[in-house]
């Protein structure tokens, strides 16, 4: 990987997270994007969907169809999947077949577990060495492994809300309670995507607010494998996500409960100190005084992680705000990291 | 209370609580409205600050400045109070000195404690004959002494979105445990007032999101100390209030943790039947089967209070949603409501 | 017509103008709501469908499918039809030849020339009679014709919006230019409707603005034929619609040239002192004094025309801003106010 | 200026344009910002105010307060002026001393005639010799003079939205009436800034539209005098801006009227083929097909000025759409614009 150019293919860029990859990868000083597909804008000029993107680079793009057979695929050193989950499962394995990187944006090789996939994707994961095999693109917690993945399985955009800050603390987490809330309340582009459902028209969604999937969201078992692979710990969470009037952005409110046991010992300075070592070390991850400091119009368009918390000494609860933009450090932005990650250049390269 | 038709002032009516009292007011049945204040808007008419009412009965009504002095009052059987804190305090004694009985939206009048109310109002409460006297106007809890109250203080509409689901709930609060989580979202008139500080600009609040107060809102006491008196109990509340990018509406996530002994004999059914049979009960209360259900655009502008709840069964927590409009049955409308049982009238007249 | 009490259908009440024609007629104190009839709908409870509305006397209306044939349609007096164009031409006839008095809010028995209607709505109109029959449900400029009408063709929201205020100086229309640019704004509930269209999800309508249709609005001949009908002058109209962010109101922003030989006759006092006259005698129109006054939220919910206008004197251009709220003076609070001329109530009952 | 990089300030960077400007000025390759002055946020850091800057190399800039005299400037090539019109007229003057090269951002060395800027500025110009020397910034219009200018006048967002689609039709434009209608409308950014006014409120601005500035806004000159100067045919405009409840963007739409005596020999295709073809000279001008192609999401944040227009035949009136991003090509983005053209590299660097 000492190549100052590489080749790169967008797979499904005809969305939300294609818009933002194309973004991102048209000013990037290590990449050459000669791919880009999509079903349904097929023949249709980049430029032409989305007007919005000023680089020249991107004039003479056009949208092919997904590859149908290995032969359809250009020469490239790596691929961005950004299709729906039964086709990006298809599609990773022909792309990894034919030695080509692939950063994945569905969610189908996040989780491990095929019963836990089928219960909440409703696919059977036919792909079981490559699951094995996909590393989870959370760079801040596994950076090392992406390094080297043939198959990173970019995060879902609740989850790196809520993981990050928590392992910012991880070395706190057993001071509490198993259980864990987190109260999410996401805009409109992280619970749908560019061809909105009939739920998310204007006046559905205007000078509205409500809870969605109450009951079964597909990133409560990703928050929750993620949090005890890396805290060691078998914490169960309670997941909320709510639905905000705004176009992009993700607001976690993630509640703590100190153990009976531990009230008198919790030192809750030391856990500031932690957050803010977290911060310096990390580029994109921003710690501030107080919860309500994080304000989504901070990160927005960014990369950034802000969070903060406040030690509710009555309760002995710990109540963490968190927030990113999902488009961006909760898929695209993120899939970029992980992509300067994996070609060993500077991890902030076009962020 | 005999009469056909009382004579009503609104003190304080120049901000979004006072338009909305102006406006169900002005079609009620029993009410001669014959009496505005707004130091600010004195001498102003109130069709040229309020253009929306429609109501030709408020053709001639003028602003008049506040009371100074009991000679300032006309001759009203009823008043509502919708001044700052401080001007209540005072208003609302020298207007019950003149035997009116008043209906206060403020906050002076709904804590007992004069120190918490120093604490999170910064007034040393000079009435406390008046506090011991005045009752709190949640209709659906407290409506018998409400009947013969001189002194209503309405709730305020975060309280008013907690207490009444938890009051479903009352003869099942013992199962949970005393730290009770309370995760609230409200639009910028429940943040705000009509003279909106600089936080609440357009450019501020528009595609954002952010939690305030995240460590001392002055509506924590209020929902802890009636929760406690009307279950009885000891419990704790930790409430996080958040700003949505909306101009109406109330929407709070409640996440109650069964304790430990209790999870086998915990009956969720039996909790539904009883929030159903609540719901039966009351007027404006609504009980749905899902909280995906709880929607603020179903409530807006109405006196209604919907909510709902899930058991989750992994987590032996119930969440529960509930929503209200912040000016409505979280301020005006409710204060009518009180009204109308004051009255002795039908409860729902006007609205 | 001297019932106190009449029997009130409303068919096609799924929709926007549907709910607010419940919402206004459910408390109007002439009517008895027995018929509402939706085929999407239908077997559904009302307030399943509409929580908003407060009103226990819709508590048992269920939604019926549309009339099939005159057997389905119950004893009623009158009809309000806010069905598609196609619906509406079917069903105005069968309602009308039971002798049942309609208000149609759709757009087909609007103009008079079959052409016409041919061309912008792509319907062979096959009901002539009818079609001359129909009356134009503009209250201050038709009154009387509506209030002996069988059937009322309540008109549309823009052209609401742009004839009353030209109505207001309909006797200086011949200072001008025959040649008229309206440039409105509205939005989304005015251009799509409940059930909307793919243009008109969150993420394209949200902080977005554009103009559509800018070649061929249906209600440009609309506009531009009773214009000509009341002022007996041939005017044409430039109209171009746009699409504002925002559910409800309407404002038009009307260009008038002074002809060249009346620049020096033009009297702009004479045309204030017109329009203020016509404000004072039709309680539902508001003059004020500076464009810069008019505001859509001022009349947002009410059956409110709020006008204005300059006299730019360099340009010898009258610019007039008029608002209304497309879902109210727009659709169903006018049709209400056509009603209660038809009935010979008060205009203003539950206005 | 064959200098590779260029030591730029930025005088007044604390508001919207100043944010937008040290945006694009961090990713610039010819720059090196070592100046920013605000005396609102002076000694705090530039990342701290705006946060959602990503780039690393401003983690060290610091506002300082304004140059008092031309002691406190530091050595640079360029300044950037965002302040208020009176402060850029004495920090222009100041910093020209002493050889920097100025683009202002405000708009006092805009208009040329000191009586109509006393008028609509409300300030006496006591600098004749920089405003005659000051270039118009439309680098579409005044590429060449801009090149070598010493204080460049950056435009207005509205004239810009105007001026550049009436310069590709430049030779057309004598076909047309002098007078020329301009219907406006814009996002709360271009009609406020970042600390806005008590109108510029959520509960103002949100689910409202209106007119304002109705009879004289400091924009309608300026179209007027460079529209007469490149077209060199005094034509006379009557500008009517209205409020967006968005953030970001302008749609300015344009009346042309066909004079009589030009009726028949009026060519519209050739008018077409002089937009197309002045689009295809212009990287950042736009030309479609329909007006209702235009679309401010199309142009958000990005440097273009897209447009369209029709010619509706029956009323021989064109109709003109245009729309940029009020921050961007009607701000920050076109200076940079125009600096890049004043150091003679490429145009489109950093854009």
């Amino acid at each position: 990987m000492n190549k100052q150019k590489f080749r790169v293919g967008v797979v499904g860029a005809g969305g939300f997270t294609g818009l933002e990859l194309l973004r991102i990868l048209s000013s990037h000083s290590h990449v050459e994007i000669v791919y880009a597909t999509s079903n349904e804008y097929q023949n249709q000029k980049v430029l032409e969907l989305f007007p919005q993107l000023a680089n020249p680079s991107l004039k003479d793009l056009l949208f092919t169809k997904h590859p149908q057979s290995p032969h359809d695929v250009p020469d490239i050193d790596f691929a961005f999947t950004a299709t729906p989950d039964l086709a990006s499962l298809q599609l990773a394995a022909m792309l990894i077949a034919k030695n080509i990187r692939v950063i994945d944006i569905a969610g189908i090789f996040r989780l491990k577990d095929k019963d836990i996939i089928q219960h909440f994707y409703g696919i059977a994961h036919d792909q079981p060495e490559l699951l094995s095999q996909a590393v989870y693109g959370l760079p801040e917690v596994y950076r090392e492994q992406i390094q080297s993945a043939a198959l990173v399985a970019n995060p879902g955009c609740y989850p790196t809300s809520v993981l990050l800050p928590l392992f910012a603390i991880r070395e706190f987490l057993t001071f509490f309670d198993s259980s864990i809330i987190v109260d999410s309340k996401s805009g409109t582009s992280g619970a749908g995507g560019r061809k909105e459902k009939e739920s998310l028209t204007f006046s559905s969604v205007n000078e509205n607010f409500r809870a969605y999937k109450v009951e079964k969201h597909q990133h409560q078992p990703e928050i929750q494998s993620y949090l005890n692979q890396f805290s060691n710990h078998p914490f169960s969470v309670r997941f909320t996500p709510h639905l905000l009037p705004i176009e992009r952005g993700i607001l976690s409110t993630i509640y703590l409960r100190v153990k009976k046991e531990n009230k008198d010992n919790f030192d809750c300075k030391k856990m500031v100190s932690a957050c803010q070592q977290f911060a310096e070390q990390e580029q994109f991850i921003r710690f501030y005084e107080s919860p309500n400091d994080i304000d989504i119009k901070k990160i927005v368009r960014t990369n950034f992680l802000d969070f903060s918390f406040v030690y509710d000494e009555t309760n002995h609860i710990v109540v963490m705000i968190s927030t990113i933009d999902n488009l961006m450090k909760g898929a695209a932005s993120q899939a970029i990291q992980n992509f300067n990650i994996m070609i060993q250049k500077n991890e902030q390269e076009a962020l």
